[in-house]
C-alpha cells in the first residue's frame, strides 16, 4: 500500500482527491491536513464521505508527512513551494495540484502569480504532469506539477495538430468554458448561485494565469513559438470544462479524424469521438476521461477541436492520481475507472 | 455470474441500471431491449457508457430472456405484467421497476393506473421490494415489485415511528420534493429546462399515483389505518428526493433519535444523521444510501423527519440491484458502494 | 414627487428597491447609501441598471436623509433601530425592510436576534406592513415594519382560514421553500452555486427567526393562540418562495375556494387561482403578485394551501413600495405593475 | 392605437411578444392565433399573463387578420411565406420572426431550410430588420424579416470592424453560446432539464442555419466576401446569448474602444461597456438592450468582441417591436424600456 497524505484538503480538489483515494485499492490514505479544520472529521465537512472515509483533518506536521510515500498539495498557490523541498529531501514524492511548479520560466511565473519563487532549483526538476506528453518523465519524477484544468483541456485538443505540424501556429484560439467549481469553495460573490446561475460571461479576456502555462505546453509540442488567444468563460453549472479550439490548417490534406485517433490510440483517458460528434461535459462528470471531437466546418481550412473534461478530475484530482499511479508503477487506470453518472 | 437482462432500458432508470450492473462484479449483463432503439449501441444513446459497456439494444426476444437468471423491467406501467408470467413460469426471476405489482389491492391499482391487471394471480405472489421491511421475503421471491421513488423515501422516514406506535396515525403529512429526472426521459413540456429551471411548484395535490402505494406500506407498518396527506413538488434539479414528514407524537416521552438509530442500526443503506442535522440531496447523488434526520421542533409534540435519497438509485435502480443481491444470496451491498460525487 | 432615500442598498433587496423606485413615476430617488461602496456608481455594482439610474452610492448623511420624505432601510438587522428615531422625529417616514420593528414582543425579538432593542418606545408605534391585514394603519404610519419573505407567504395563505375560524389552530404546518437570493448577496459558502445547485435541503428545522413573526401574525388573525410547525428549505434557484400550508379543518362544510376568492376579491396583489391549480414561482418572478391555490386532498378534512411569491418583491422590496404608496396616498399599484418574465 | 395580430403565439417568442405588446401604450393587441390552442385563454397557457392580458387564442382567420395594421408571425419556418402575400396585398404590414424572408439568395435559403420558397417576388422586397444597419429601410418596409437570435448578436459585434475595414475578413470566428429557450417550447429530449442542466456542449459545428444569415449580413457590412467559422453552444440556462468574436486586425493602430463607442453612440439599444469589461447575459435579461465589450488580448493583433443579448428580446420579440415602432413612426424605444431583473 502507498502511504498518502493530502495537504490542504478543504477545497473542491481536496474533496475530489479524498473521493478517489479513499476508494483506491493500493492506497492507504493516512493524513489530511487543514489549519482551519484541524480536529474536524472529514465527513462533517464533506457529508458525501460519511461511512466512506474515517479520517480527521489535522494540523500539518512535517514529521508525519515525511513518513508518507507521497504528499499531494491541494493548497493555495505559494504553499507547496515552501513545504516541498524538505519532503523531497527526505525521499517523499510530491504532487502539487497548485501552480507553484507548472511554469518553467520563473520570471513569467512571478509576473502572473505575484510571488517570488521559494525554491527555484527544485522547480527546475519538476515534471509537468500531463501523462499524454510526459509519461516516462512522470514515472521517474520526485516532484510533479499537476496541470491546471484549462491547460489540460486545451493541450489535449491542440497537441496532435502541433506535433504533426499541420496548423498555422501563429493564430490559435482557445475559447474555453468552465463550471463554477473551478473558482473554488471559498465564498466569493461572483460564484454565489444568485450571481452565477442563469448567467454566462467571459472573464480574464485581457489575460488569465493559465495562459502562460498553456502557451508553454503548446510551444513544446510545436517546437516553435505559438500565437494563442485564450478566453475563459463561466458556465452556470458545477463541473465541467468545454474547450472550443480553432486552428487554421497549414496542410489541407490532413485527415484530422485519423490523426487524433492515432495520437490517442493508446491513451486510457482520452476518447476520440466518431466524426460529426459534439462531446458533452456531463458524459465525463466524475470521471478522469477527456472526450474529443474534431471538425472541419464546411470542409474549409479551419480545424475545430471540441474537448470536454471534468475540471476536478482530469483537470485536477484525477490526473494527480493518474500521475501517482505512474510514479509508483501501478496500472495507470488503477482506482480511476468510475462510470460517469448520467443524468 | 448472474445472467441479467433489462427490458426497456432507454429511460433514466434504464441508464442507471446499466451503470450499476455494468460494474457489478457478479453480473453478466447480456441483454438490453428497446423496440425503438433496437440495433443501436447503448453507448450512442448514453454516451457516459462509452468504453464502459459494449452492448447493443435489441428487440425483446422471449426465448433469449428466458435464458437469463433475472430480468429487470424498466418499462412503462402495464408492460411487465404482460411479459412476467411466461418468464417466471420458465424459472426466471423478475424485478419490476414499474408499478404493475406494487399495489396489493388490484381494484385500487386499476383505479390509479387506468388498466385492468393482466395477471392477478401472479400479482398476489409479488413481494414488495423494500429490503428494510421485507428482506427475508425478497430473498425468496420470484417476483419483486420494486418500490416507487417517493414511497421509498416516505416509508423509510415513517416506519420507525409507526412500528413503534408512537405517533397519531390519523394525521400524517408527507411533503415531498423531487428532481425532474423522476418525470422521465420522454420529452414533455413541463420538464423542459426552459419550463422547470428557476421554478418550483407542487403537483398532484389532489391525488398522486404514489399515494396508495405509500399508504399501503404505512398501514402495514402501523398495523392500523393511517390518514396521510401527500403533496409532491418539482425541484429545479436533476436528481434527488427530499421528504419532509410530519407526524404528531402520541407518546411525548419517546427518544426519537435513539428510536431511529436502533431501527436502522443494521441497515447498510440507511444513514441516521446526528441530532440537529439537515440531510442534503447531493450527499446521496449516485448512491444507494438514504440519509435521515429526525427533529422535534421547539421540543413540541410534532415529530419531524427529513429523508433524502437519489430517486434513480435507492428510489429505483439501486434498490432493484439491492433486491437482486438479496434474491441471489449475494452480499447485499455488492456493486452498490459508490461514493457520491460532491460537488 | 416623493423624495426617497435608501440606506444600505448593496444587497438583493437593495437592487430590487432600486429597480422599482427608479421606474416609479411619482418618486424622485435621490440618495442611496453604502459605507462600503460610497463613491461607486450604482450601475457599476448592479450593471442591469446601466442607463436606467444615474446615482452614486454615498456615505449615510443624517442631514441629507432628513430632507427626504421617506427612507427605506435595506440594512442588516440592528441598523434601522439606531437611525430611525432621529429621522422620524424630523418628520421623515421610515420603511424598514429588516426585522428591527417586526416583533411586538421585544423580549422575543431579543431572543431571536441577539440584540437589545435600541428604541423600544418607537418600536411600539411601528405598523406591520402587510397591506392585506393592515392597510389603514399603514396609510397613517410613520414607521412601517416591512414583513419578512416567508412571513408574507405563510400569512397570506393562512389568514383567510384563521379569520374565518374554520381550522384547528393547534396543528398548523408551514412547509416553505425559498430560492437562494433569500440568503443575501454576501458571500457565504452554502449559497455558492457549487454547493446549492443540484441540491435541496431543509434548514432551521429546530427554529428559524421568521417563526415568531409568522406566529404573531397568525395569532392576530385567529384571535387565539396557534400551534405552528415551520420548516424552511433551500431551492436551487435564484428567486421565489413556495409555501405549502396544511391546516386541519374544524368546519368540514366550508367552501374553501369561495372563502379565499372572497377574502382577496379586492386585493390587487393576491391572485386566487381556479380550483385544482398549482401555482408556479416563475409566474410571479419580478412581480409584486402572490398567487394562491387551495385544495382539499381526497375531499378530506385537511385544507391545503399553496402560495407563491417573489421573495424579493412581494416578500421584500415590492411590498415596501406598496406600503410607500399607501403611506403617501398614491394608487396602491403605482409603479408595481410589472409583467413577470416567462420563461 | 396600432391594431396588432400575432399568428402562432404559443412558443417562447410568442409569449415574449405578448408580454411586450400587452404593455405597449400605442398598441391594441386584438388577435392571437393558434390552431392547437384555439379557444384557450392566453393566461391559461402563459400564467404570467393572468390579470395582464384578457385574450383568447383563435383559429387564424384571414379576414380578421386583414383588418389589422400589422401582423407578427411567430410561426415555424415556412408558414409566414404562405400567408404574408395576401395580407400585404390588403395593406397589412408584416413582421416575420421566422426565417422565411431573411436570406436574400433563395437557393441558399432552400438548401438550409429544405423548402421551396412560396413567394420569391415578395421575398425580394423584404427588409432585413436589424435597425442598427437598416433603420430607414425598415421604416418604409411593408415586410420585415426579423433577424435570428445568433445573427443579431454576431452582426452587432462585427459590423463596426467590417464597416471600418480594420480587420482581415478572411478569418472571422464567432463562438456563440445560447440558453435553451432558443430551442423553443416544443418538447424535445435534448432540452429537458434532465439532459441540458449541468451540461455544456457545442452543436451544429459542421453547419447551422444561422450561418448563411450571418454571412450575408457581414458581407454587406464589409462590402467584400468574408470567411466565417460559426460554432453555437448550448448553455444550461433559460435566456441569453453570449457571442465571443475573434477578428484579426489588419490595422493595428485602430482605437477599438473609440470605434465601437462612435458607431453605437446614437443607438438606443446597444450599450458599449467601458474598457476591460465582460458583459453578463443576466444584465440584459428581459430587456431589448445588447451590451458589447471590446478587447485586444495582450495588446496583440486580435480584436476580441464580447456581445450579450436576451435571445428572446433583442434576439426576437423585442427587436420585432422595435421594428414595428420604426414602421409606424413611433419613438423607437416605445414600450421597450424594461429594466432587467437582477438577480
Amino acid at each position: 500500500m502507498i502511504k498518502v497524505a493530502i495537504v490542504g484538503g478543504t477545497g473542491y480538489t481536496g474533496v475530489e482527491l479524498l473521493r478517489l483515494l479513499a476508494a483506491h485499492p493500493e492506497v492507504s490514505l493516512d493524513i489530511i491536513t487543514s489549519r482551519a479544520q484541524a480536529g474536524t472529521p472529514v465527513s462533517e465537512v464533506f457529508p458525501n464521505l460519511r461511512g466512506v472515509l474515517d479520517l480527521t483533518f489535522s494540523q500539518p506536521d512535517p514529521a508525519a508527512l515525511a513518513e508518507c510515500d507521497v504528499v499531494f498539495f491541494a493548497t493555495p498557490n505559494g504553499t507547496a513551494m515552501t513545504m516541498a523541498p524538505a519532503l523531497i529531501e527526505q525521499g517523499v514524492r510530491v504532487i502539487d495540484l497548485g501552480a507553484d511548479f507548472r511554469i518553467r520560466d520563473l520570471a513569467v511565473w512571478s509576473q502572473w502569480y505575484g510571488l517570488t519563487h521559494a525554491c527555484p532549483e527544485l522547480a527546475a526538476t519538476a515534471v509537468y504532469g500531463l501523462p499524454e506528453r510526459n509519461r516516462k518523465a512522470i514515472a521517474a519524477a520526485r516532484l510533479v506539477a499537476n496541470p491546471g484544468c484549462y491547460p489540460t483541456a486545451v493541450q489535449l485538443g491542440l497537441i496532435p495538430l502541433l506535433e504533426a505540424g499541420v496548423v498555422n501556429t501563429g493564430a490559435l484560439i482557445a475559447d474555453a468554458k468552465s463550471g463554477v467549481s473551478g473558482a473554488g469553495r471559498q465564498p466569493k460573490q461572483h460564484t454565489l448561485l444568485g450571481e452565477a446561475a442563469e448567467n454566462f460571461h467571459a472573464y480574464g479576456a485581457s489575460g488569465h494565469r493559465h495562459l502562460p502555462e498553456i502557451r508553454q505546453g503548446l510551444v513544446e509540442a510545436a517546437g516553435e513559438p505559438v500565437g494563442l488567444t485564450f478566453v475563459p468563460h463561466l458556465v452556470p453549472m458545477i463541473r465541467g470544462i468545454h474547450a472550443t479550439l480553432y486552428a487554421p490548417l497549414s496542410d489541407s490534406t490532413v485527415d484530422l479524424q485519423a490523426l487524433f485517433e492515432q495520437r490517442y490510440a493508446d491513451e486510457p483517458f482520452v476518447d476520440v469521438l466518431p466524426p460529426g460528434s459534439h462531446p458533452q461535459t456531463r458524459t465525463v462528470r466524475g470521471s478522469n476521461c477527456a472526450r474529443i471531437a474534431v471538425h472541419r466546418p464546411e470542409g474549409g481550412d479551419m480545424a475545430l477541436v471540441l474537448v470536454v473534461e471534468d475540471n476536478l478530475v482530469k483537470g485536477a484530482a484525477g490526473q494527480a492520481v493518474q500521475n501517482m499511479n505512474l510514479m509508483f508503477g501501478l496500472t495507470e487506470t488503477r482506482g480511476l475507472m468510475h462510470t460517469p453518472v448520467l443524468p
